[in-house]
C-alpha cells in the first residue's frame, strides 16, 4: 500500500496533501480534528448500535463443536464425562452439602481399612491446555491421591483437611474472607500463604465450584459506571448516578443480584484515566453503554463481573487498550483466562470481546503523531513475538495482522496518546467514529 | 513489668493461669474469646463515642501558637506574609484570573524591556520543613527566577509557558484531566512525563492553588462507605446503601459536595481486605461510623476527600492499620503530607489522626499468637528508626512508645492476623472493646 493512500486514513481521501507539510505534528491534528466532520448525527452511530446489540442478544451459546466459535458456553455441568474439569458457581447448602459427603467418603475409607486420602486434581502446566473450539485455558481430567499416611502428601493432607474445614465454618456464617484472613487463622499450619492458596485452589477442583462459591474473595480494584443498574448485598445501585468516581465493583460477585440495562454495549477500558475521561464526560449518555475499567491488569472480582454482565445482559463488549502487547494481553485474560486459574475459566472468562483500540493501524490511521509514539523496548518485541505464537491471537486473523503492525513498526501508543489532539478527542471523535465505522476486530 | 501482668491484656486480671498452658495459640485464642464477655451494650459504648464527637465537633482550629496543637487550620490566606507558602482550593474563575494577571506581568516585563521571566518557588528539599506548631510538612517562601533569555532555563521557561495554557484551555472547558493527558498533550515539548509534573507543581505554587484546583487530578484508588451521603458530580450518593463494594472515592475532590453525615467518626482503615469484613458486616449500622480505605499508599484523591470530610462534619477520626514501621508511615503521610506535595500540606493533610491498632503493644495485650506475628527484617528495622527521628513520631510520647516497642520486640503484625480468632473478630470484639476503652492514642 502506497504511503499516499495509507495515509489517507479512516475518513477516505482527505488530508492528502496537508501529510506533506513540514510540520508533521501540527498537521496532523488539524487532520485529526478533520475526522470530526466525518462524523455522522449520533442518531445513525446508534441505529448501528442497536443492530449490534440485537445480533449480540439473539446469537445463541454456540456448541463447542462449531468451529472457531467463540462460545458464550454455560458449560454443561452434567457432562462430567469431558476431558476437562469444569467448576461452576453453587449456592451455600449445596457448597457445604459436597464438604460433608467429600468428608464422609473420606471417613469411610478410613473405616474400610483403605487410609485416609484425597484425591485432588492435578494443577501443573502439562495439565492447562488450551481449546480452541471453547477459546480459553482448561484444566483436564487428570488427578492424584493424597493421602496422610505417605511421608511425602502427610502435610499436604492435613492442609487440604483444614482448609476444608475452613470454608465449612465461613459458608455456615454465611460471611466473605480473603484469601489472607485465611491464611492466617492456623499460620502455624500453613506456614506461608502461598501453600494455603494452592490447597485453596485444589478444594475448588475438588468440590466442582468457583472459589467465589467458597466465600474466599479476592480484593476489587475495578470500577464501574453507565446504563446499569445492579443490587449489591440488597443496595440498589444505579451506575448513571455514581458522579465521576463511579461504583467500586464489589469483590463478593454472589452478593450481586438484579441486573438491568438500556446499554447498547459495554465499553471495557484498561486504565483508569481514560475511564475518568469517559464518566466526566458521561460518555454514556450520548452512547448508551457500561464502561468498567479494572486499572490495569484484571482481578478476579472484575473478571467476574464482566461474565455476569455479558451472560445476564447478552450485549457486545467492545475492548479500549493501550496498543502495546501488555494492552493485548490483558485482552487475552478477559477472554481466556490466566493459566493459574484455568479450572474456573468457564466462569471466569468472557469470550467473543472486541478489539475497538487503541490498535497498532489505528497509529497510522488517526495520525497520532510521532513523538506520542514509543519505541518498543526489546522486552516489548519479546512478549509481543510470544503473543503471536499464542492460540488465542492465532485465532483471530485481524489480530495477527494488527501485531504483526506494531512488530513491524517498534511502536507502541497508550490510549492517553489520542489526548495530543485534545484532551476531549477520545470520547468526541475518536470513539464515535470507531463506532460509526463499526471499526473492531 | 512481669510476664503474669504484661499478659493480663485490657481486660485485667482474667486468663492469668491458661497462659502457662503449653499451647500457647489455643489458650490466646480462648482468652481472646474471652475478652467478647469483657464488652459492655452497644448503647454504652455509643454514649462514649458521642462525647468523642461532640468534643471534636466543639474543638477550634488552633492557632499555629499553640505549642503542640494539631491545628485543623485554615490557614489565613491573607498572611502572605507567613514564612511558608499556602496554596488553597480557588474556583475556575479565580485560577484564570491568575493566570491571566501572571501572564500580564510577564508581557509588561518583556514591553518594558525587562524580558520574558517566570519567578518560581523553590521545591527543592531543603525548602521543604515540618512545622511542629502546624504539624505538617511545608513550604518555605523562596523564589528563583525562570528567565527565558538564559541557556540553562530557557527550555523550563517554555514549558512553564506551555502547561500554563493547557491548564487554562482545561480549565475554560470545565473539564479535569490527568497529569499523563497533559503530557501528552506536547510529548516532543516535555519530553518525558517527569518535566510536565515537576512544572504542574510549579504552577500550582506560582498561582497560590491546590493542583486540584488547576483541574489536573490524579487517579483515585480509594473507596468509602457507611453513614455518609455526598454528591459526586451533582449524584447523590448515599453511602450506606453502596453495598459491600462501597463508592470509589472521586478523583475531582471540587464536583464534591453536599456533605452530610449522622456518624460519631471516621474510621480511616489502611486494606481492602479489612475493608471488605467492615463493610460486609456492616460495622457503621453497629457504630455509626464512615469507613474509608485507599487501599494501601494513600493517593491524593484520598487524602483530599478525608480533609474534607474532617474539615466539613468535625468529626475524629481513628486509624486501622498494620502493626509495622509502613503502617506508621501510611499514617504519617495522611496527618502530615509528603515532601513532594509539601505546598499543598494544608489541603492534603488531617491532622489529630488517632493511632488505634493494630499497635505494637496489642500484640500481647490481644495475645496475638507467636505465629501470627512476623520477624521485622532488617528493612523494617531501619524504617522503624528512621521514624522514631521523624519530628511528627517524636510530638507523640505514646507513639513514640508504641514505636519503641515494636523495635525492642523485632516483631510486627498485620491486621489480618486478627483473623487468627476468627474471621469476625475484628469487628464483633476487637474494634468494640477499643472503642469502650477509647484505647486510641
Amino acid at each position: 500500500m502506497s504511503e499516499r493512500k495509507r495515509r489517507a486514513g479512516p475518513g477516505g481521501a482527505a488530508g492528502g496533501s496537508t501529510s506533506k507539510k513540514p510540520r508533521g505534528a501540527s498537521a496532523a491534528a488539524s487532520y485529526a480534528q478533520s475526522l470530526r466532520s466525518k462524523l455522522r448525527p449520533d442518531d445513525s452511530i446508534l441505529a448501528s448500535l442497536r443492530a449490534l446489540a440485537s445480533a449480540s442478544a439473539k446469537s445463541k451459546p454456540a456448541t463447542a463443536s462449531s468451529a472457531g466459535a467463540k462460545a458464550l458456553a454455560e458449560d454443561d455441568p452434567a457432562s462430567a464425562s469431558s476431558s476437562y474439569i469444569v467448576v461452576a458457581d453453587q449456592d451455600i447448602n449445596s457448597v457445604t452439602s459436597r464438604i460433608n459427603r467429600l468428608v464422609l467418603s473420606v471417613a469411610r475409607s478410613i473405616l474400610a481399612g483403605r487410609g485416609f486420602s484425597f484425591s485432588v486434581p492435578s494443577r501443573t502446566s502439562t495439565n492447562q491446555v488450551y481449546l480452541p473450539d471453547l477459546d480459553r485455558i482448561v484444566l483436564l481430567r487428570r488427578e492424584a491421591a493424597r493421602p496422610f499416611a505417605n511421608v511425602v502428601t502427610a502435610r499436604k493432607a492435613t492442609v487440604t483437611a483444614r482448609v476444608l474445614s475452613l470454608v465449612h465454618a465461613v459458608l455456615r456464617r454465611g460471611i466473605h474472607v480473603t484469601k489472607r484472613d485465611l491464611f492466617y487463622t492456623d499460620v502455624k499450619l500453613f506456614e506461608d500463604q502461598a501453600q494455603s492458596d494452592a490447597v485453596l485452589d485444589d478444594v475448588s477442583c475438588m468440590l466442582g465450584c468457583t472459589r467465589s462459591s467458597l466465600h474466599v474473595v479476592a480484593s476489587e480494584k475495578g470500577v464501574v459506571v453507565g446504563r446499569l443498574i445492579f443490587h449489591d448485598d440488597g443496595d440498589r445501585i444505579d451506575c448513571t448516578r455514581m458522579g465521576v468516581g463511579g461504583k467500586a465493583i464489589p469483590p463478593n460477585i454472589d452478593r450481586v443480584s438484579g441486573i438491568e440495562s438500556d446499554a447498547l454495549f459495554i465499553l471495557l477500558v484498561e486504565k483508569d484515566a481514560a475511564f475518568m475521561r469517559l464518566a466526566e464526560d458521561r460518555f454514556y449518555n450520548r452512547f448508551p453503554c457500561i464502561i468498567l475499567t479494572a486499572k490495569g491488569q484484571p482481578d478476579v472480582a472484575t473478571r467476574l463481573f464482566l461474565r455476569r454482565l455479558k451472560v445476564e445482559l447478552k450485549l457486545p463488549v467492545l475492548a479500549m487498550v493501550d496498543s502495546d502487547p501488555y494492552g493485548l494481553k490483558i485482552l487475552s485474560v478477559y477472554m481466556c483466562g490466566s493459566k493459574n486459574m484455568s479450572y474456573d475459566s468457564a466462569n471466569l472468562t468472557t469470550p467473543d470481546i472486541k478489539w475497538l483500540g487503541v490498535r497498532p493501524s489505528d497509529l497510522d490511521k488517526y495520525r497520532v503523531p510521532e513523538q506520542c509514539r514509543l519505541p518498543m523496548s526489546d522486552h516489548d518485541i519479546k512478549v509481543g513475538k510470544e503473543m503471536l505464537d499464542e492460540d488465542f491471537v492465532k485465532q483471530n486473523a485481524s489480530w495477527v495482522k494488527e501485531l504483526e503492525t506494531m512488530l513491524r513498526t517498534k511502536q507502541k501508543a497508550e490510549i492517553q496518546a489520542l489526548s495530543s489532539f485534545g484532551f476531549q478527542y477520545l470520547t468526541e471523535v475518536y470513539l464515535p467514529l470507531k463506532l460509526q465505522q463499526e471499526d473492531w476486530i
